[in-house]
Order: structure tokens, then C-alpha cells, then sequence
């Protein structure tokens, strides 16, 4: 079965992120006053032919932690659809 | 009210996303041969000040069509949370 995965690769708690401080910036000089604190991350869709979306999330998995986040500073979520 | 906005900016249909494909050879060479199709894409988190959920959505569309997304080859969706 086909299944679609979303890999949310974001900074971990008490890492710097500059450019989610220069875009609140940004933000602020274009009059966005109401936004208090940005953070960026990466977003990456795999299809993935698995036998179940619980094999697909494990090899979703195996991938965020082996390429596409680094472990250092980043946390990964991943969300698995048909 | 705070709410967290967050703004998925990923490539139009149709529009080459070449770090995608380097990923996906990448990960073929590592092995994981049951991954098919490998997008990319961005994603913002806002903290916003509104009186409605409704009123942040507009700001975070507002905010991403101004600065975050490149509409000729980008596009965006937005989900909001208390």
C-alpha cells in the first residue's frame, strides 16, 4: 500500500533559531504586531509502499533520524496518511 | 487570545524540487527502497495575538503571502491552534 508521510523536522527547546528572529522582525517592520514569536523548521513528504501506515511511520522514522534530521539540535515529528 | 499558527510553504505542483530528488537518491543508497517520491517544504511557527481563530488565520495568510511564501512558485497552508 502507498501511504504519505510527513516528516516535521523543527529546532529543539532552548536552540537559537536567528532566522525565525529576523522574520519576526520583519514581521514587525511590515506592522505585524500581533505576532509574538516565530520559529522555521523543514517539512519533507516521502511516499512510502508499506504493508501497514505503522511499518510506514517506522521507516518515515528510520530516515528522519539517519538523514534528515540532525540529532544535535533537531526533534522530528512525523504524521502518516493513505 | 494566543494562538500558534502554523504555515506549511511547500513547491506548486509542477515545479522541479531538486533537494527532493537528492534526498531520494540519498535515501535509495541508504537502502530504503520502499520510499518512492521525496518533497520539500518549509514551515513556520507564529505565535499570534488575535481575538478570534478566525483572525489569526487571516493574519498568518496575510503574513505568509506577504513574506514567507514565493507565490510564483510556492504555495501554503495554514493551521491554527490555541
Amino acid at each position: 500500500m502507498k501511504f504519505l508521510a510527513k516528516i516535521i523536522v523543527s529546532l529543539k527547546e532552548g536552540v537559537l533559531d536567528p532566522q525565525g528572529v529576523t522574520i519576526g522582525r520583519a514581521l514587525t517592520d511590515l506592522g505585524f504586531d500581533s505576532v509574538a514569536r516565530v520559529g522555521t523548521g523543514k517539512i519533507f513528504s516521502l511516499e512510502i509502499d508499506a504493508e501497514s501506515d505503522v511499518r510506514a511511520r517506522e521507516i518515515a522514522s528510520d530516515a528522519a533520524a539517519k538523514l534528515l534530521a540532525n540529532p544535535v539540535i533537531e526533534r522530528f515529528d512525523i504524521e502518516v496518511a493513505r
